[in-house]
This record gives structure tokens, C-alpha cells and sequence, in this order.
């Protein structure tokens, strides 16, 4: 375990014990790497003048974070400490939205010009006495602050000094637009294996850096977020948090399910009068729902995904209907068989063995369109697919599952 | 959409197109960054002297990541056609597990001695001519290879170039041992903000070199990992497989979930007679499961994250039950009080009503119990929680809640 986990394996009591001891200095970097939650909880018995000490110590790309998670009317203290100009600039990126490309961006950036010789760059860098972190490429700006390309450090190391830029940059990168979603600049830099990248502004204006210990973390919580919502949590829970926290944020998450649980019976309740007179129904109907459930989560889990890493767009939604529909009917097939057969012999009745064969079928390829369809509707709706789309696939599944059964019951066997 | 995921969003059929006019010294870089299913059926239909051609393009851990994927005895001819140093030095670290800091490695490493001037070191860069992506610190070694510290590559900059490499490197680095899990090298990476990181050997020796390019690569396999085997899906699962290939891999989980909806049925037909009088208890038997199912799997969600997370420990475990079931316990005592009286309600019957919401409050906090223990021991038993926690949990609590209901029900209202 490394000491972040430890003190995120630590219940909020003992955590508060050891932030005490720790030094303002250190604070900012453990706070800007917790999750969130704990992050706040160790913010809020932090005294005023310490945390304006751990803010000072941090990268601004790290201060905005930081930021972004302490709470008001504290974060206005604390950015009227920091100087004038350092606050300016601060407010200006706090004004991008925090999972942008504006969001993720620091603003310590090195530039140099077209017009200087890689050696006036080796002894401006030395006189400059240090480098941003992550620092890969070198940003050529006009003297407008207009972004022209890289010089790789690598370059700068590996050529002849008496170079000019001009002839030693790549002008062939381009500058981010500001307005990039989180995810869609955390696909650019695995696709391309970046390290930094510059940010610009609509007008070509070189804005600030992203670089790649940030675009960690986007991948980090972008895929932790898809997993944990699929549970209906949210990213940044805790382990630990109070047990009436954690009680009253997943209470929701059931009540919602409870609604989806109600219809299903009330879908049974339709059917009593079957059920009374084949009770051997009751006992075989939550295969058909169980069956459909775990069909359409597989679909559903790949869509999910698919939109995720943006390989899913209009052209190729058609052949992914085309081809879970199929899979969807070939497991019906497959599986309706031996439900049926087993169902058959153990309640004695050819009937019951075909209708359950026969509702598994139907479930099977309802699931697999409601799991490809639910996920691609709510985002159009800008709902969250990996939250809603468990529980409102689990809906049709349970529906049409008891339905199906009791339905083709009701028709063929009383 | 970045052309990658362009590939990855076509028809295999489409896919095979665009693959024949592409030029072997790109296809290396491409099918590097594919998903190795994608990959596969790309390599498959690849001439061999193009294959090698894309082999020899690449950078040494790329090489390593490619030949993991290429199938023997295709891989061995590859193999061959490199040069008799390269290949020894591949053969070596292909040795080493998929999945550890020795497979992740790059053999591409620029080292330095303790005894040069930094200035030496920036004419021996200047006679190299170029350096290994993501290079941000050179490594410093003994004459026997030893590793001893890095010097980065700011500092090379930045400082006085008459200072010796003694002077200006830092040894508080330590070297990564090469057997670490490639999860635990993420977590490094992440928590300390790396570019790239020494690999070394039991006695000290320099191995070669990770980068975080490879890293985020791990990051995102890894969680997708979890993501996808909920669903009892591989993370390398190509969304456009034939239907056949994708029906068969499905069959499988849907004839194991089988089981347990059979399990299940078989706990329900142990109460045939008590259905037989009270058919209510059908109508209402679905929403205990279900209820169970979802507080069970929020338990399980969090727990898996934070196994992979390394959060989790002999230490804290204790605390995690305790937290897990009192949360049980509260969202048990609320959720039994409203469904015991919609219950109730609806089949006018108090005693319906009770049992109800005592067989709900058992099964969540049975639930909890078994969303907590159930990875832990998976865990224990080297079995992937991810993939065998779900179905499991589901086995438990549909066998707990009906047996739980109709159970309380035979007793109490027969």
C-alpha cells in the first residue's frame, strides 16, 4: 500500500488523527490525490492559514483542483490570499468547466520563439533555473501568444545548437480547443501517447498545458465512474464514510429499484387467477426474468462501453442492432431448449415446458434491444447510461419476462 | 473520432479492407493500440513479411506488447527475421508475465555514470541524435549496471553544465522490482505522477524502462476489466465479432446464471403447498430478491473497487463488515416499513404485510454480509471478484429471500 491508500483505508476518525501531525507544505499534494469525499472531510478541519499554505505549495493546474473542492466562502479566502496577478489567472481558468479541456489545464508553460537559436533556448532554460513538470515540449508562440508547433526537448537536447527553432519545431501539432471534453482529450492522448499538449483559444491563442498525470486520473474516474454507477454510487464514495451517510445515498438508489420491483409484481398480480390454478408457474417464472436480465446486462455493459470510447456513432448503430438481435435470438434458441426441457420433465407437463421455452425466446431478444436501445436513448437525453440504464433494462426485462410466461400461460394452458 | 476508434467501430469485413492498403510501417503502430481481439483478426489475414515489417518499426516494448498478441508459430518467424542482439534481448523480456513491471517494460534506456560532467552527457546526447519517448530522466548506473539514481532531464537543463552528474542526480529514486503486478506499477504512477520509472533486478541491476504511454494503458484495461467482467464479458470483447463467436462466449455466462435461476426455482418449489394456499406470496416473493440483489451488489461494487485499489487490508477489513452491515441494517429497517405496508395494503392482510418486511430486513443484511465477504474470499482463493462476485451474490440473495419469505410465511400464516 502506498501512503495515499493508507490514509484512504482509514476510518474518518484515525484520518483526523494523522492529518493533524501532517505539515501545511504536504497537505496540498496528499489533498489534490484523494478522492473527493475524503479530500472534504480532511478540508473541513483544516485551520484557514494552513490550507492557504497548501494551496501555495501546489502547480496551478493542482491549485484548481483544489479548488474546485473546497467549499465556499472558504475558496474565496483562500484565492483573495494568493497575488493579484496569480489570482487573475486562477479565476480566469476557474471559469472553464472542470472536466474540460480549459478545466484540466495548467497554466505554467514554457514558450519560446521561431526567431531564437536552440541555444538561446539552452540559456534562457538555464537561467530560468527549472522546468514545469512533465515538461516534453517547448510551446512556439508568435508574439501575439499564437500556437505554431512543439520543439521536443528531445530535439533540443539531440540537435545542433546553432539551429534555429524555426527549422528544428513540429508544426504539425495542433493546440487543443478549450472547450474539448475531459474524455474526449483523455482518448487523444492514450491514442497518440502523449505526454503534454497545449490548450488554445478559438483565435489559435496558446491558453496553457495539459499533461498526462491529469489525464491519469480522467481515465481513472471515467472508468471507475461507468463501474460504480452501474451499482447506482458515485465515484468518490467512500469506504468509510459514516454509516448514515452511506445509508441515506444508496436508500435512493433502492427506493428507485423498489418502484421497478412493484411493477414487476403488480405484472404478477395480473395473473393470480393463473397462478392459482398452476402454481408450478410460480416456481419456474423468475428464470424467464433472471435469463432476460443477465442477456440484455451483457448488452447493455457493451454499449455502455462502446459510447464511452466513442466507437459507437450512426453509421454503426444499425449493425449493432443486426448483430445483438441475432446474438440475443441465438442464446434464445439455445438456451429455451434446455429451459424447456428441463422445466418439461420436472413439473411432468409438455405445455409448461414450451411456454417456458417460448417466453425465454422472447425475453432474450426483447433484452437484447432494450440493452442496446436504453443506452443509446439516454444519451441523447444527456441522462447517464451507466447510471439509468441498469434499472430501466432490469424493468423490461422483469416485465416482459413475467408477461411473456404467464401471458402464454393464461392463453394455452387454462 | 480519433481513426482508431474509426477501425474499431467498422465491420470485421470493413475493417479487412481498409487493413490491405495501409503501409506495413504504420500497421505496427496501429495494431499496438488496438484491442487485442480487433488486433488478432488483423494480424491473421497480414502477410508475414509485412507482419515483420511492423515488428521492426516499433519500440522494443511495443515489440513485446505485439508479440504477446501475434499467435505461434507465426510469432517464432517474426522472431527470427530480427537481428540476433535485438532478438536476445526480446526473447528475455517476453519471459517475463504479461502483466508484470519486467512485461511492461521497454528495453530502450539511456543511461549515464555518476563520474560524467552534465556537459558530457549533453555532447554524448548530441552524437546520439535522437532519445526513447518519454524520456524525462536518464538513469545513472555503476560499471556493473547497477542503478543508482536518476538524473532528470530539467535538471540536465537547467543547471550549470560544468556540475558533475554526482552533483545533480537524484538517489532517493528507487528502482522498480521487475516482478511487480502491472497493477501495483499503475498505482505508483499514479499516486506519484511519473513519466517513466527504472526497472530493476533482485541485485540492483538496470532492466529497462516503463513509461507512462504504457501505463495508461494498463489503467484503462484495468478498470474496463472490472466494468466488463460484471457482465461476464472480457475487456478485449470486440463489439462488431461475428455473431456466432459472440453467442457462443454469452452462452456460456447465461448457462452459469442458469444455474443459479434454477437454484432459485428449486428453493421456491420447496413451498409449492404454502404458494398453493397464499397465491399473494407469488405475486409479492419477486421484490424480496430483488431488493437483496441491488443492496447486495452496491456492497459487492465498492468492495471490488477497493480491492483493485488496493485499499483493502487485514486492518481495515473488520471496520468494512461493520460499515457494510449497519448500513444493511438502516436501509433493512427503512425499506421493510414501507413495503410491508404497500404489501399490506394491497392484499389487505397485516400478517402478509409482516412477513414481508422481516424476510426484507434478512435479506439485506445478509445482503451486506454477502456483498462484503464474497470478493474477500474470491480474493483469497485467486479467483477474479469481478467475474464470479455477481453471480454468486445473486445465488445468495434470491436463495435467501425466497426462503426467507416464504419461509416466514409457512411458519406464520398457514
Amino acid at each position: 500500500m502506498t501512503g495515499l491508500s493508507i490514509i484512504e483505508s482509514l476510518k474518518p476518525e484515525d484520518r483526523k488523527k494523522i492529518w493533524v501531525v501532517i505539515p501545511p507544505e504536504v497537505m496540498g499534494e496528499i489533498l489534490v490525490q484523494l478522492h473527493v469525499e475524503v479530500a472534504r472531510g480532511l478540508i473541513e478541519i483544516t485551520e484557514q492559514k494552513d490550507l492557504i499554505k497548501a494551496v501555495e505549495s501546489l502547480e496551478s493546474d493542482d491549485i484548481i483542483d483544489l479548488l474546485h473542492v473546497i467549499p465556499e466562502p472558504l475558496c474565496s479566502k483562500v484565492l483573495e490570499s494568493i497575488g493579484v496577478q496569480e489570482r487573475k489567472r486562477l479565476e480566469s481558468a476557474l471559469s472553464y468547466g472542470d472536466d474540460t479541456a480549459g478545466g484540466l489545464m495548467s497554466l505554467d508553460v514554457l514558450t519560446v520563439q521561431a526567431s531564437q537559436s536552440l541555444d538561446e533556448v539552452l540559456q534562457d532554460l538555464r537561467k530560468r533555473g527549472s522546468m514545469p513538470k512533465a515538461t516534453d515540449n517547448l510551446f512556439v508562440v508568435d508574439q501575439l501568444d499564437l500556437f505554431q508547433g512543439v520543439l521536443p526537448i528531445s530535439v533540443l537536447l539531440t540537435h545542433d545548437p546553432l539551429l534555429m527553432v524555426s527549422e528544428s519545431m513540429d508544426p504539425s501539432i495542433d493546440g487543443i480547443p478549450y472547450q474539448m471534453s475531459a474524455e474526449e482529450v483523455a482518448l487523444l492522448f492514450e491514442h497518440r501517447d502523449m505526454l503534454s499538449a497545449p490548450v488554445v483559444a478559438e483565435n489559435g491563442r496558446l491558453l496553457g498545458r495539459i499533461t498526462v498525470d491529469d489525464i491519469v486520473d480522467v481515465i481513472r474516474s471515467q472508468t471507475d465512474h461507468s463501474f460504480m454507477s452501474m451499482a447506482g454510487l458515485k465515484e468518490e464514495q467512500d469506504m468509510f464514510s459514516p454509516v448514515i451517510v452511506s445509508a441515506k445515498r444508496r436508500a435512493v438508489w433502492l427506493g428507485i429499484n423498489l418502484l421497478t420491483a412493484f411493477l414487476a409484481s403488480w405484472v404478477i398480480g395480473l395473473f393470480e387467477a393463473t397462478l392459482e390454478q398452476i402454481v408450478a408457474l410460480a416456481v419456474l417464472m423468475p428464470i424467464v426474468a433472471s435469463m432476460g436480465g443477465i442477456a440484455g446486462s451483457q448488452t447493455l455493459t457493451l454499449v455502455i462501453r462502446g459510447l464511452a470510447l466513442r466507437q459507437i456513432s450512426r453509421i454503426n448503430a444499425v449493425q449493432l442492432f443486426k448483430n445483438e438481435l441475432s446474438v440475443g435470438a441465438v442464446n434464445g434458441v439455445l438456451w429455451s431448449f434446455v429451459v424447456a426441457s428441463i422445466g418439461g420433465i420436472w413439473f411432468q407437463s409438455v405445455g409448461i415446458g414450451l411456454i417456458l421455452g417460448g417466453a425465454v425466446i422472447i425475453n432474450l431478444i426483447c433484452a437484447a434491444f432494450a440493452g442496446a436501445s436504453i443506452p443509446l436513448i439516454l444519451q441523447k437525453m444527456n441522462i447517464d447510461p451507466a447510471l439509468a440504464g441498469g434499472v430501466l433494462l432490469t424493468t423490461v426485462t422483469d416485465v416482459i419476462g413475467f408477461m411473456a410466461f404467464l401471458g402464454l400461460a393464461t392463453l394455452f394452458l387454462l
